[in-house]
Formats: C-alpha cells, structure tokens, sequence
C-alpha cells in the first residue's frame, strides 16, 4: 500500500475506464518541436480513455510528420511556404539568439527582435490561409464534428477556427514573451511587482531597479503584440470573421488553458480558476539503458556521469566553441555524455562520447548521474527536476535563459553564458553544481528538494490535462471558470473610472467647502468694517 | 467500472494507505457553530489515516462541547468570558441584522457594525488570554510537538501560536468581510471590478454604480480592519512577541488556505497556488430518511415535498412573521418539512409538519424534494447544490445574503426579504423555483447544473484539504506556494514607485527639451536681431 502502488492503481482504474467514457473527438492545432513533444503524452491518454484524435498537419513542416507511424490521425492541409523559408528564419532566429544578441544594445535587439516577430506572424498566418481559407479543408472539419480543440497557440488562428466550428476551446501554453496573451488576453492577474515577464531573466524578488525594469520591458513587449502582431492578425480574423475582430479577444474565449509549468518550476504567482497548471506532463521514470551506453556509464566508477545536450535545434557549434566545450570537459573527473553531431573537437577527452542521440531521460534517471550541462529548455529542466539532478545552463534562446534564472535561483544550477564563457567557468560551474557545500543545501539537495514538489502533487500533471479536456468536452464548455475580467476595458478592470469620479467628487466637495468659507469669512469681514464704520 | 466504483476504489486505496503515512500530531483550533461542521469531516479522515487531533477548546464555549463523545482528543483552557456575555454578543449581533439592519442608514449600519466588531475583537482576545497568557497551556502545546496548526482564523490568535511553536499553520475559511483578510493579508489579489467584497451582496457582473459601490466598501471594510480589528489585535500580538509585531503579516505566514468554497457557489475569481478551493467537504449522500418522516414524505404524491430551515442559529421568529410564514406555506401543494421549535403559529397548515430538528442532507437528497427554504448558510446551500435543488433565500446575517446573491444570479434561487416578504411573496417565490419556465433554463435545471460543476472536479474537496494538510506536514511547511508580493510595501506591490520615478524622468525629459528648444530659439532670434541691427 505505497503511495506509488496507490497511484498505479488509481492509474489502471482510470485506463479501464477508458471503455465506459463516451468518446470524444478532438481536434488538435498544429504545432512543432517541443510544444508537439508536451501535447503528445496527453493525447496518447486520451486515445487510450477512447477518444479519437485528429491531427492537422501543414503539408511542409520542419518537425512535425504525418508520415511517421502513430496512432493518431492527421488531416493534412496545403501552405504556401517553403522549407527553405522555415530553415532560414529558424537559422536566423537561433543565430541572433545565439551569437548576435549579446553584442548588440538593447535597442537594437528591440528592432531586430520586432522584425522577427513580424516575419514569424506573417509565416503563422500563411499557415492559417491553409485551414480557414481553404474550403476543403473547412468542409472536413465541419463535417468532423469535433467536440472540441486542443491547440497551442503558438501559431495563431485556433481560436478563430474554434469559433468558426462553434466548438470549446483548451489551450496547451508554456510562456508568452512578458506573459502578454496571458495577461492581456487570458486576463491572468500578473503585477509587475512580483511577476516576472518570460524572457525578463528577472526572479520574482526585485530591487527597484529590477521591477523598473520588469515594467518596462511589459510596456515594450506590449506594444510589440499590439503594434506588430496583433495589428497583422486583427486585420485578418476581421476578413475571414466579416466584422472587426480583435485576436486577443478571441483567444480569451479558450475555456481551459493548461500551463506547462508547476511550483517545482515556476515562480509562485496569481493564477485563475481556468488556469491549470500542469508542468512536466512528458515526465516519467527512466527505463534501463541500451547495454553499450550503460557499460561507459558503468566505467565511471564512483565519480558517476555528467549528461549534456543543448537541445534539439542547435546541432552545430562553431569549431572554436566546441573546442572549448570539449577542453572543459576532458578536465572532469566525470564521464561526459555529450549529444553532438558536429564535427569532432581536437581537444575531445578519453572521458567525453559524442552520440547523435540518447536516451536524455534514462541517463538523467540514472544512479550514476551526477549534473546535467543542458540549453535549459523546459522539457529538458522538467526531467531533470523529475529526477532530482542539479544543472548547468547554458542558455539560448526562448524560455531558456528565464529557465535557468529560475533553477538558479533555487539553488539547483549555475549558469554560464555560451558567448563569453571559457574552459576554466565551464569546468568550475559542473565541479560547483557537483561539489559546492558552501550553501545551506547543496545544489543536489535543492534540486532534490524540487523533485519532491515535483511528484508531491494531488494528481499527476497527465492526469490533471486530461481531466480538463474531457470535463470541457462533458460539458461542453467551462465558462464557470472564466472571469469576468474579460467584459470590461482596462480602465474599468483597474477601476480607474470610478477612482475618477471620486476625485472629482472630492474635487467638488473641497471647492464647495472653500467657496462656503470665503463666503462666511467675508460677511463676517463685512460687518466688522461695517461695524467698525459706524 | 464505473466513475463511482473507481472513485470508491481510490477512497479505499487512499485508506488503506493510512498505516503506511507517518501519523502526524495536528492541533486544531477552538471555533464554533458551521465553521466547526466544515473542519470536522477532514478532521475525521485525517484520523482514519492515522493522524492525531488535538483540539483546543474554551472552558465556557456556545457550540462546542469537549464533553461530547468523539473520538478527538481535547485540549480544555480556562476563558474569563462568561457564557451569558457571549450569549448577549450574539443576540444582539442576530437581532440587529435580523431586524434592525433594515431600517437604517448606512451610516448607522457602519457605525453599529464597528461597534460590534470592536467588542467581538475584545471577546476573541479574551479568548486568546485563555492560550497564550496561560503558561501550563503553552507548556502543554510546546511539549506536545504538533507537526502543525490546523485553524479557522475566525478566532485570533492561531498564527501567533503556530508562530510561537515554530509549526506549519493550514487556515480553513470560508470567506472574510470585503475579503480582506485574504486580499491585505494573505496577498490574494481581489480587483474590486469584477470581485465583489463579500458581504457586498454584489454579483461579478457590475455596472459602474456596482463598481463604484465595491471600491467604496472595500475601502470602508479595510479602514474598520486597519483601525478597529487591527489595532488592537496589534497591541496584543506586539505585547505577547515583545516585539512590534502586524496581526496581518502574521496571519500572511499561513502556509495554505483552504477555502470552503467552489466556482459551482461563488463567482470566478483570481487565485494564489496556497489558496485552495475545497467547498462543499462536508456534502455527503443521503441516507434513508427516519420511518414517521418518510412515511409524511411519501404522503406528498407527485407535489414532493419542501424543506425549510433557518439553520441552527436562528430558533425562533416573532409571533406575527411565524403565522405570516405559516400561512404562506399553507397555501402550497406541496407537503412542507419546517425545522422551527418557536410557538406553534396559529395559521399552521395541514401539509406543514414542525422539527426541532431534521436530517437536513437527507431531506434535499430524497427524490421528492422540489425546494429549500433556508437562510442561506453556507453549508445548506452547499447540501442543495450537491443535490441539485433550487433554493427560496430568507437570508439574515453573515455570509448569507451574499450566498443567495450567488445562487439568484446563477439562477438556481430566489431571494425573499425576512423583514418585507408577504404570504404573497413567499408563496410566489416557492411557486416560482419549482415551476417557472420563463427563462431558457427552469431553476432546477440551474441547479442541477451547478451539482454537476459540484461533483465533476478532479478530487473530492475532502480529499484535496487532506492532502494539503498533510502536504504541508511532510514538507514541514508549504513555502514554495507563497508569492513574493508578502514582502512588498502597497505602494511597491502597485509599482506606484517605479510609476512615480517614470513620471519624473518623463517631467525632466519635457523640461529639458523645452529648454533646449527655447534656447535654441533666442538663440536664433538674438542672431537675426543682431543681423537686423548690422
């Protein structure tokens, strides 16, 4: 009667349930890359509970695949951009990330980054001319009659077309740029106090300066999503819709949003009842290795292993900085599992192995495991946390620098910069995540410690995502858990119409109260002269 | 396989599991009347998963009874209040929203409700001497080593003690005046835009008269909290600590708040992730009903029957709104279950039987039940959402007239005043709840509604307070959920300062280029005048 057997239990009952639910049928939004990797574990469940799934994939995609074997269904539709187009703003867009940010000033980073955001909304709305413009399309979806739509909104349009097929809405989101769909569109409480905005590298305690900072870069960033990305697809949900349409209004409308991350993660902070947070879906217990990777770990001895992957989009370094990396890591006591395919560094010690690909969560599971040099993306972090392993970042782009500003400040990593570090910081970053007993709690004591948080929870984060598309399919809806926020304007929301008014009225009452006792102190005035005349 | 049977097998899983948690040491503070209800079945299980409860309980005490077979364990301390003194309070406190409420101003509400409060803020002192000015208590509670302090903060004083004992502190509450406990001490974030204060009789639809009137009675209610409630508590605490101590900042040390309330009763509404929603813990399915009372429900026919209430505080009525109400009742078809041990009134009809008491639960889950007369008490309306019975509202004092604001606007009720009704008026509003068909949804229908939101979340509310609180003793603590805004001023918290510091930069920034331009300008205007003059 363990709490783990309990749990298995529970799990097997809720699968042989799977027959008795009246399955449904939902329609998923298309996305990439790690968001597909964090939407896939639920979807698998909710086909196991039998419900069908269905898949909208664009005919060109630089990750997704219909072709791949898989129990869902996909529904491909046309788009008229070319890979080439995708690879090159991917390139450019890691490349400014990467390499050019760190030299550039924070002006120019602001006009570089609007003209990023430009391209990739005019891209995701080309996308979007391939379901709501094509009348094929359409015809299927409506003839599919789903019961509800699953989307990240990362591309923009689900909930044009959830509105269209007059189906609810459930939104998967890890993080918008300074929270601002969350804030603005899902009216997710968030003061810049003690919130920091994603891509801030801000922690929520701050300084003056930091939550001056912190406000400014939400005013930036909202100008960004009103001016430049909102600006572009109000125009265009107000042509297919017929009728001015505000993209942040609709998207307002989605009835769940699950959240990919926790307080193991996350900050803690104000959230809404439709607001469910449910980071870590994709985690789960590691498997045993393949016997050759297990037979080098098995080599370290008692100095145990060092896992390190920068993620599946950045397959290159220049040969300079992988020399470096490589340098660094021939100088640990630990073996090095390094996931590269580049070419292979000169300064490569006996104790590194380059591999394409591994096995990321059974080496992070592992006993042996001792830190994980990673790119801080979240899937990645979550696994770690997951098994309780300290980590170095060396963030890149994205949520990732605000990742590991996060487990750094819980004590469970040390971060160092891709652009500026050397040998001797990378070196001495893994022996201090591994060593350092200068803290209260060491690095994996902290990270331990998120672990706990992590597995501590009512329900497991799967669990809890399916709940919520099913109860939002049951009942057609969950509009009891949205607030009412999402009726009035912002000067009403923050009640500066009726603080107006009682300004005036106060106004009013100290004119009136100054007016009565000049007038008083006049006729008083008065009579004593006149008095005195007398 | 049923959702039933799997979610009986996970009850048992979970109670089987009790031997194996390690059984902690909860102390429970002392409460009275419906705050009691709610914290007793969570108190129960917590013991059936081999925890021990203590319960501190008051020498002299209205609703609580350390004599009362149970299987608690109690802690007995010495009060300096005498019964007849409390008894007083609480007449007076009834009699005035009763009666007096109605025919006053507001001016003469405020000034009679400060009044009130100051001297329920004495009594509660005079309590909290009884624990913590009384050496053998504490010596008691310190060498009892409780794992953690389990409280209704409706009495003071329970933050102090955990403090003092150096334990983890779980409040359960149900809600507090104008929310400001919650909103100024535990950091809750309430915009008074389209969160009514409770107490308010405010729905979350408001339009700017609504608005206007919840920012001026927030207001109102803060400054009755800073000035009267406060100030004193302050004293005391400052006192007892020897050390200038906020009661507010103590009460903000609450590792989880468990809320007895749910988004099926109360509005939707921002949140914070150690505020947890459990209403309804004390809903339970109905048992048979005792022979000679289902034998009259049963003589009801097709008509059903209605139940009527005005809970455990209120026990009698004057003589001329007892017959007033008797003959509104027997005017209905239906057969009508009253709990009143008053006079018997003289208009009593043949199809009304009088209670002393009933078994209210069981009563609104029998089939034929078609409608709950009841003040509005949050544990009835909680027993009526879970059945599924609309609702006539006769609300008196407290939290009720807010509850059936709620449960009007969500129509599943109708709200009469005790003070203004008529036979007419009572009888319509009961005609009204069973039979209308006006609206798109019959009151039934409504809810029948809300007991679907009741019943379909993803844990039992009971089960979730178990979990927190226990939670909370593993990890000795639950600090990871606590938003950083505790350690900010007010005018940090709003960014007033940062505002104030943009503000000025902006000012000197319009000065500065004035300046220059007008430099400039005689600059200009010198030279051609010189040129003039050449």
């Amino acid at each position: 009667c363990t709490m783990e057997l309990r749990l298995s239990i529970c799990v097997l009952l809720l699968l042989c349930a799977a027959k008795s639910s009246n399955g449904g049928k939902i329609l998923v939004w298309y996305t990439e890359a790690s968001h597909w990797i964090n939407m896939k574990p639920v979807l698998e469940t909710l086909m196991d509970r039998g419900h069908q799934v269905t898949v909208l994939v664009p005919s060109t995609s630089l990750y997704m695949n219909s072709s791949e074997p898989s129990r869902f269904q996909y529904e491909t539709f046309n788009i008229d951009v070319s890979l080439d187009v995708m690879e090159r703003f991917v390139e450019e867009f890691l490349h400014f990330n990467m390499y050019e940010m760190d030299f550039m000033n924070p002006v120019q980073i602001y006009i570089k980054f609007i003209q990023l955001m430009n391209r990739n909304t005019m891209i995701t709305l080309k996308f979007l001319d391939g379901v709501v413009k094509s009348e094929t399309i359409m015809k299927k979806l409506r003839e599919g009659n789903y019961d509800l739509l699953f989307a990240d909104p990362i591309y923009a349009g689900s909930d044009l077309t959830a509105d269209i097929l007059g189906i609810p809405l459930v939104f998967s989101l890890r993080f918008s740029i300074a929270n601002n769909w969350e804030r603005l569109c899902g009216q997710l409480p968030a003061p810049p106090s003690f919130v920091p905005g994603s891509m801030s590298k801000l922690t929520d305690k701050m300084d003056f300066s930091g939550r001056l900072w912190n406000v400014i870069f939400y005013a930036l960033q909202d100008l960004v999503l009103e001016h430049v990305i909102r600006k572009e697809t109000d125009r265009y949900y107000s042509e297919i819709r017929g009728t001015p349409t505000s993209a942040c209004k609709m998207m307002g409308k989605a009835d769940i949003w699950l959240m990919r991350t926790y307080w193991d993660f996350n900050f803690p902070r104000p959230l809404l009842p439709n607001f469910k947070f449910v980071g870590g879906i994709h985690c789960k217990p590691a498997k045993p290795l393949p016997k050759k990777i297990e037979k080098f770990v098995q080599s370290s001895g008692d100095a145990g292993i060092i896992v390190f992957s920068l993620g599946s989009m950045v397959k290159n370094l220049t040969t300079e900085k992988a020399n470096m990396i490589a340098s660094a890591l021939a100088q640990l006591p630990q073996k090095v599992l390094w996931r590269y395919s580049g070419k292979i560094p000169d300064t490569l010690g006996s104790n590194t192995k380059l591999y394409d690909w591994m096995p990321q969560n059974d080496l992070l599971g592992h006993p042996k495991t001792k830190a994980f040099i990673t790119h801080g993306g979240a899937n990645g972090v979550f696994e770690a946390i997951y098994h309780g392993v300290p980590m170095v970042g060396i963030p890149t782009f994205a949520d990732q620098p605000d990742n590991m500003v996060q487990m750094e400040a819980k004590g469970a990593a040390v971060v160092v910069n891709l652009n500026f570090m050397t040998t001797e910081v990378l070196r001495d970053a893994v022996n201090t995540v591994i060593n350092d007993k200068s803290f209260i709690n060491s690095y994996k004591e902290n990270a331990m410690r998120l672990s706990k948080i992590h597995h501590d929870r009512p329900m497991s984060p799967r669990d809890e995502a399916v709940f919520w598309i099913e109860f939002t399919m049951r009942n057609k809806g969950a509009k009891h858990l949205r607030v009412q926020a999402h009726e009035l304007t912002w000067y009403q929301y923050h009640s500066l119409d009726v603080l107006a008014f009682l300004l005036v009225i106060d106004l009013l009452l100290i004119f009136i109260l100054f007016k009565s006792c000049s007038f008083c102190f006049k006729r008083c005035c008065s009579r004593k002269t006149k008095r005195k005349a007398e």
